[in-house]
Formats: structure tokens, C-alpha cells, sequence
């Protein structure tokens, strides 16, 4: 299921389902059917993969016309983030593709080596924005404005010490990334600055369930700038793939219901380029995971 | 107004207020003066100061019969951290004492130098933890269990590029962190798993609003370890201050309500000793601050 949080006619924001050219609206189902559903995307993950199936099993149950009565052409919805406003900081893998790993300790501080560990980073709440909305840069901050296509990971459950061969049933589902980072901003090493600054987390379009997405460790990932293909690779390229990534961070962590994994970012960023490119007001930047969608951001100096 | 969030017989989560040795439950005050008062601290820090002043108000018209109905023994109560679940990650700064940097410098990979802009890294809400319960040391995790007692402040307004000489309009109050960090942890240089683990945040045990704390830039503040006092400084000597932070942060990020800054520890971590001292199973830690009061955790081996 490729499920939205999305407005219409500026309204609160509202849970809604990708069907083709449509938005299904689940608010609009709930009455229709006298159910009661979840008005939030992490009510539903609260809820749990039952619950999607129960949507499932209500939205194949609408007549035409009822069908008719939730449902909007998307070109008249707009997408807010699917998680608009998360529970913590997202959860950030560093240095998890191999190209990626040289790459940056070309240009970058970061050594050529592969990592032994996952390397981990956050990126607030506060930085999480939708497609279709700006980046914002201030060029008081940084010169160096970079992208990062994603496959990001939405945890469904509570789960400490996840045995990896367990993890993926703590996996509620799947989005979009741009792990825009800041190359110059880092402080003692730490690159909160470089990746948590507000809208530095684009992310969606939608939140597809993990039953729509057999394997994740398959999926082409790419980025484009101004229509120039940037990033082109696959998600089984990872370093550390999903479940070795729930294995190590629930050894650390608690991992909670509405916890967003980032899990890296392939070769191609601008910072490996000869010369480096970084991105500045008005460019466009779309990045794009196969099965899920493409989110399109334009960066707006501030 | 010195705030807690505690529990009393195993009731859910209250808001109280501490008078010398009682709690005066708010939800109580709430009743008998047919009132409505917020129930958790986060919706107190929402509502703001004029909630706070709202509250002193209701206090003071208690009769004393009245007060005897709803105050608890300081004995009885269970206190919570004050923010038992904060909405985003603990905003953590480092290397903020000059003092800390050099024994920084000596033991770990941290440069000798005085940073030029505040060093910030992030502690996920799963690191909150009561005063009076355990620090978890997973000893797979990590052999070099550190200690670091911290001001922390709590944010009570959103705010974006906050000019220095208005950062204090941005406080709500102040509590105490204990910024447990291990040492052997850190991967690619970055600090979340060092600083991130379940438990590695005890905060308490109120929260003072800070018209009770006039200047938050002369507080002592120390640590002990099975009552030998390991830390001992004051909150003047500080190399980037509220003022400095709340100004740097907020060009980064949007503050928020509920908002938490660690705003660094002083010399006398275990790391900068000769030799290193680490924590193990059975050893208690108590952090305090002038004007807040003192936090008790005892290391637990799982």
C-alpha cells in the first residue's frame, strides 16, 4: 500500500492512498464505512501492519460510487512528508555504499577504509520537508550544499537486541530520502550542522508498506540535478544492509514505532566530483528509489 | 517554580510542583479549584510562562486545608525525569569548558585547540532516564563508562535566527543532565553511539522555571562517584553561553518547545584522569547543580 499524508484545498493535513492517479482519502472511507481509522501516519504504524490490512480490506470493499465519494485526482492533492513531524531525530547511516566510502575520503575527512560499524548520525525532526517544497540554503552557513538519494527504513514496533535474522519484522516500511548535507559544516567532526539544518530532510512522496516491496536490498536509487542524472546505483550495493542495520542500531537504541533509518547514500555526490558541484538557489533536485517514487525539491537561498 | 513529572502508588505519569519536602499534585489543585491545568510538562512548556505564573496564582489561594488535600510527602513520590519522553533528540554541546578541552585533547581524538563555534551531537529520547534508577552499561558495547554533569536547558518558544540579547526570552527553565558517554563508542568520529545508548541521559530531578534561576552563568555545579567528588566547577566559565548557544543553534535549526541543551561538561570526566577511570556494575553517580538539585543513578550491568 503507498500510503500519504497529504492536504487538499488547505485542510489539516489527512492519511491518504495512492490508487493510480488517485488519492484515496481515509478519512472519507472511515465515514462512508462507519469505521474508525487512524487520522495520522503514526497512529497507523502505531497500529501496525493488522491495520493495513484492515484499510486493505475496507478500500476493496468500496462500491464504485463510494469509491467515488473519497477519491481526488492527485494533481489536486498536495503531499506533505509522509511522517511530517517525527519522534525523534531520523536515524543516519554514513559511508554505507563502497564507491561512496572512496569518494569521500578523497575530498572529504573520512578515511578510505570501510567502516567496521555502522556509522550513525541524526538529523532532527525539524529538518524533515515534503516534495515539491523548497531547500532552503543559507549561504551564510555554507557554500557547499550537497545531496544524498536514500532509501529510508520506517520502523513498525518496539525492538531491542533484534537478531538479524529477525529484523525485518520490525520493518513497518519504506521512503525517500534526500540526505542534504552541508560539506563545510561540520564541527569537531560532528555533522549534525551538515545534515540537520531546517528542510534538509525531503522525504516521501509516499510511505509504501513493506508487503509492496518483496526485497529492498533490490532497488535501482538515483538523483538528478537540473535534469543531469547525478546518482545511479542499487540498494544492494549497501555495506551494512537493513537487517545487519536493525541488528546493530537496536543493540544501541530502543528502536520505536515511527523511527526513520536513512541508510546511506551511494557514490555521486557532489562533493567526489572533479570538480566538486554543489547546489545553489533555483536548482532542482529530484531523487528517485524504484517502487517507491521520486521527491522533487528546488533550493531557495534564504 | 521547581516542576517534576512524577508517579505516586503507580499512578500514570503527574505534574507537580515541588514545596520544600512535598509535591503538590497539579491535578489535584486542578479539582478543587475547578480549574484546567496542563498534565504533562511538555504541555506546561506549550502553554508557556503565563501558565507557570497562572499555577503560582493557584497556589498561593490554597487554604491550608486545601493544600493538605492535594501534597504528597517528598518520601512517597516516585520522581520521573521531568521530560520523561522529549520530541526530538537532546541537543548535546561539547567541549564547552576550557578545562574539558585540554583533558579532551590529552585522552581522546578531540583537538587541543578552543573550538571556534559550538560542537553539537544529539542524544536520542530512549537516553532519558529518572533520577534513582539505572545507567544500563551493556559491557559488549563498551569497557570506558563516562560521567559528565551538565546544565540543561529547556527551550519554551519557537525560535529561528534568535539574536543573542534576546536568547533568554527563550528559556522556560533549566534541570540536570548526566551526559554518560562511552568513550571506546564513537565510529567515523561521531558520537551518537558514545552518547546514545538507553539510559545514557538521567535528567532531573525538576525542572526550575527560570525566574527562579536569575543568572544561569554563575551556578556551581559538580559530581561525585561512590560519594568522591569528581567534577566541581561553575557554570561561568563556559566557553559559548546560553546566550552564545541559543543564537548559534537557532541559525541551524528551528528551537522548539521542549527543546533540551546540554550545554557541556566541565574538567573531571573519567577519560581526562591519570589513569582513566571508568564506571562499572553497583557504582553510584550523583550530578548536581546549584539551584536545581541533585540526581542519583547507579551503573547496572545487563
Amino acid at each position: 500500500m503507498k500510503l500519504a499524508t497529504y492536504t487538499i484545498n488547505h485542510t489539516v493535513p489527512r492519511l491518504g492512498v495512492v490508487l493510480e492517479n488517485h488519492m484515496i482519502d481515509l478519512e472519507d472511507v472511515a465515514k462512508i464505512k462507519k469505521e474508525t481509522l487512524p487520522k495520522t501516519m503514526l497512529e497507523l504504524i502505531d497500529l501496525g501492519l493488522p491495520e493495513v490490512a484492515k484499510i486493505q480490506a475496507l478500500l476493496d470493499s468500496l462500491t464504485p460510487e463510494e469509491k467515488s465519494n473519497c477519491e481526488y485526482p492527485l494533481s489536486n492533492v498536495t503531499f506533505l512528508a509522509p511522517i511530517p513531524k517525527p519522534r525523534k531525530n531520523i536515524i543516519g547511516i554514513g559511508l554505507n555504499y563502497t564507491e561512496h566510502v572512496a569518494e569521500s575520503a578523497r575530498t572529504l575527512d573520512t578515511s578510505n577504509e570501510l567502516p567496521q560499524q555502522p556509522v550513525i548520525f541524526s538529523k532532527p525532526p525539524t529538518t524533515v520537508t515534503a516534495t515539491n517544497t523548497a531547500i532552503l540554503h543559507n549561504p551564510k552557513l555554507t557554500q557547499q550544499l550537497d545531496w544524498e538519494v536514500e532509501l529510508a527504513v520506517i520502523i513498525g514496533k518496539t525492538g531491542k537486541y533484534v537478531p538479524k535474522a529477525d529484523a525485518m519484522d520490525y520493518v513497518f516500511g519504506y521512503t525517500v530520502i534526500n540526505d542534504i548535507s552541508a560539506r563545510d559544516c561540520r564541527r569537531s567532526g560532528q555533522w549534525i550542522v551538515s545534515k540537520g539544518q531546517d528542510t534538509f530532510a525531503p522525504m516521501g512522496p509516499v510511505l509504501v508498506t513493506k508487503d509492496e516491496i518483496p526485497n529492498p536490498h533490490n532497488l535501482s536509487l538515483s538523483l538528478k540535478v537540473n535534469g543531469v542524472e547525478k546518482q545511479n546505483s542499487n540498494t544492494k550495493f549497501m555495506l551494512f544492509n537493513i537487517n545487519d542495520l536493525i541488528e546493530d542500531l537496536s543493540t544501541v537504541f530502543t528502536l520505536e514505532p515511527g523511527d526513520i533509518i536513512a541508510t546511506g547514500t551511494p557514490a555521486g555526490v557532489g562533493a567526489g566530483r572533479n570538480p566538486q558541484e554543489w547546489m545553489w538557489d533555483g536548482d532542482v533536485v529530484e531523487a528517485t528509489v524504484e517502487g517507491i517514487g521520486t521527491i522533487v525539491n528546488t533550493v531557495k537561498e534564504i
